[in-house]
């Protein structure tokens, strides 16, 4: 708290470390590449896991839990999927004090252990489909690290579905999709373009990757999930046919999809300012702090009335009493703000007297006074309208940092501030990566939303169909 | 379904086995060691953890999460820590396609890890107590796999707390205890001996471990959940000391308290019958199945009827509605109490004609009609006596097979069929190791509630104050 964030236009990037260092989200770890998710920051992370749990639930979907260790030579049984993640693995060679003959891959992703149990498990269309969802840790070796964004070991969550069908297997590929897209927009308040990735950004042993970007306060774009259709690759590699009701044996079609803890770096890249976090009503584990306002003599009365103020909103909203001896208010209110506590509420010896109480915005500073029989209804609107606003806040910073471009030069010369771009791409992998190589920006990926229109590739001039979002990313 | 499961009296072991394999509660994985646990299963470790979460939240508990990964020589900080699990570790030699300068453990607790932290965070005495707790996989090299009881990975939760004093680290070891005893006791319905474990048992790096101890059907011990005092020996290890209120720097008092997933074995092994498994009430993923039984004529009567009853149920319990068509009633009876279904539901036409209808009890077995205006409080009843009845019968098991012997001959015979043992001991690690050598049974604890007592150890005769718990244990 004594410390100063460093303002976001002086260096966003340690903007960004001190706010979660500050606010006390994450630390670093004495083991290379691997972060602590300290109690602040795993709160949200539950949160997190609580709502899309939930949703995933009431998709017919079940949790499971599969091993960490995976053999090495289950993953080179697909040949895109162990060339994409054995150089990020971590190795076990030696276990219960001796070498062991296979080395284990702690897991990167589980399709390959997963599916050697769907092997097991699927006879006929009768045991079709398997929804099933898994909460985990994964490692993938990272030099640089990155708090939330990039680190060797990370928490998610990765669904893992077999079906008979091609149509049903990418039916749940968009249903998922969709809940990644509403969770981002509806509780995060965090605005994502929804689009199919290109065939080189696409997941390691896919047939379509598809995912939900946004963008960051610094107009980088950020991979905030994504959903796979895999085909029949990962059925075909371990063998997992099923007979169906023509009597037919088929090939099991496959998906996956994930979201991980970095999307609490989503999450304070988004709303954060350079006084801290702010978290989206919906999503925050305090939504209100009660900071009871005292001299010596008014103690007593404003404790007793914040009190029944608190008794009083528990019942509704999740909400904190902060009344701590040893800080002033205005010690107290830094710290909830840089917590991201989306409403305070302030309660003095006038307040008390005249039955109301204030209230703060953490998100536009503002102060309403609010009398006490009312304040049940004004809190939720206001909560309401705190939500709304950070998500229109965002949309707005989206649309004003879009730009549609036809002119490779001013195509680079935009991207250096930072920006998404509408621009026409032919389709052809070659341009795409020299478009990268020259400008480090990537198809984040094909809009659904994009309209057909008849246009040139901004890098080779061919034909293109329709544009797609270029940009920076995380 | 197909299968029998073999009976308990014939072979304790497969019984045990061919629960977990039909009731598709867990699998063996390609992986040695490891176990896959599947949605059935993994439904029951949910609600483990939302009830105990919800008991340390309670208790001024938070969540958070430490790398997977240990550098080796953390581990060797704590002498007798590394002896212990040195010989079960998972060691991580490359990573990135790399050999690592320093090999690092897979965690199989995370004491080291956690107080290299706490190094970083605590200062003085304001920063204290800590009191964290971790959701997470943890790996301990496993030669013998037994389902939930003893796999190379399981999941737990490890709680990790720092204070100023000795006795208020004390305090909190003794009342997580008391959580996990509560926990085993009103939720699991498993009775428990409470108490201290010895010398030779405590956790490698405790100063004093306590345990709480089920007895299983076939008369065997089960060590449900331990708490340790850790004293100041991982504050030394690393280093952590406070500044207290009166200036001094002071070693930091540690405690930790871990249940895992083998709580899954010991609820099969508690309440499990020859039919499969039977789950608590208050534990049940599913606590109710209706299960609707027509005719063709009679479907739709008897479908809508059901659909009603189950709408008014889900309002206040956990309810499946199982309409399936193309399973007979009598199938869905078998697979719902292997399953462990504390309640079913069974309407038929006539219960129609009559407004009723039909409660069986998967514990008794008994079958009770109740009329459908009177059905909400009579099942919450019944839930509630099928919650007590199953402690009462697993403590009247426990009753009729703990012996109090004085003579070592006996004690020998007796343990042949199974049972805890009251018997004297002098204190000595000595006796206890010939005794375990000798008879395979180990000190499970030195109960709370024995009283004090004159005796003579049952091995050598020294005089000994109190009687401690003998058992063959998982």
């Amino acid at each position: 708290m004594a410390e100063r964030i460093t303002p976001r236009d002086k260096d966003y990037s340690r903007w960004y470390t001190d706010v979660i260092l500050q606010a006390k989200l994450a630390d670093y770890s004495p083991v290379k590449g691997c972060m602590v998710i300290r109690p602040n920051g795993y709160a949200i992370w539950e949160k997190i896991q609580h709502i899309l749990d939930g949703m995933f639930k009431a998709t017919g979907h079940v949790n499971a839990y599969f091993p960490l260790f995976i053999p090495e030579s289950f993953m080179k049984k697909e040949a895109e999927h162990v060339e994409g993640f054995a150089p990020e693995a971590a190795v076990v060679t030696h276990g219960g004090g001796e070498e062991l003959e296979e080395p284990l891959y702690v897991r990167p992703t589980s399709e390959t252990i997963i599916w050697s149990m769907y092997k097991k498990w699927i006879m006929s269309y009768r045991d079709l489909p398997i929804l099933i969802n898994q909460w985990a840790n994964v490692v993938r070796w990272e030099m640089r690290t990155r708090l939330f964004l990039r680190t060797t070991e990370f928490l998610w969550q990765e669904g893992h579905t077999a079906h008979a069908t091609r149509e049903e297997a990418e039916e749940e590929t968009l249903r998922i999709l969709e809940i990644y897209r509403k969770f981002a927009e509806e509780y995060m308040a965090m605005p994502v373009i929804v689009g199919r990735k290109t065939e080189n950004e696409k997941f390691a042993g896919a047939v379509n990757t598809y995912s939900i970007e946004a963008m960051m306060q610094d107009k980088k774009a950020l991979q905030a999930g994504t959903s796979h259709y895999l085909g029949i690759n990962f059925a075909k590699a371990f063998d997992v046919k099923f007979q169906d009701k023509d009597g037919e044996l088929k090939y099991v079609h496959a998906t996956s999809w994930g979201v991980s803890t970095r999307l609490i770096g989503a999450l304070i890249m988004t709303h954060g300012d350079d006084d801290g976090l702010i978290i989206p009503p919906r999503l925050a584990p305090v939504q209100i702090v009660i900071v009871p306002i005292w001299k010596e003599a008014t103690r007593a009365t404003v404790l007793e009335y914040s009190e029944r103020v608190y008794a009083q909103l528990k019942e509704r909203f999740s909400v904190k009493l902060d009344d701590r001896d040893q800080y002033k208010p205005g010690y107290k209110f830094a710290e909830w703000e840089l917590q991201g506590v989306p409403l305070r509420v302030e309660i003095g010896p006038r307040d008390v007297e005249n039955n109301q109480l204030v209230l703060a915005r953490r998100d536009t500073r503002e102060k309403i006074p609010v009398a006490l029989n009312e304040m049940v209804p004004k809190i939720e609107a206001l909560l309401e309208d705190i939500q709304q606003s950070l998500f229109n806040r965002a949309l707005q910073m989206r649309q004003e940092n879009t730009f549609t471009l036809d002119d490779y030069h001013e195509f680079k010369e935009v991207l250096e501030k930072g920006a998404f771009i509408r621009a026409h791409w032919c389709g052809s992998g070659e341009c795409e990566l020299k478009i990268k190589e020259e400008t480090k920006a990537t198809i984040r990926n094909i809009p659904f939303d994009e309209p057909e229109e008849e246009g040139k590739c901004i890098y080779c001039g061919n034909p293109s169909s329709r544009r797609v979002i270029f940009a920076r990313a995380y």
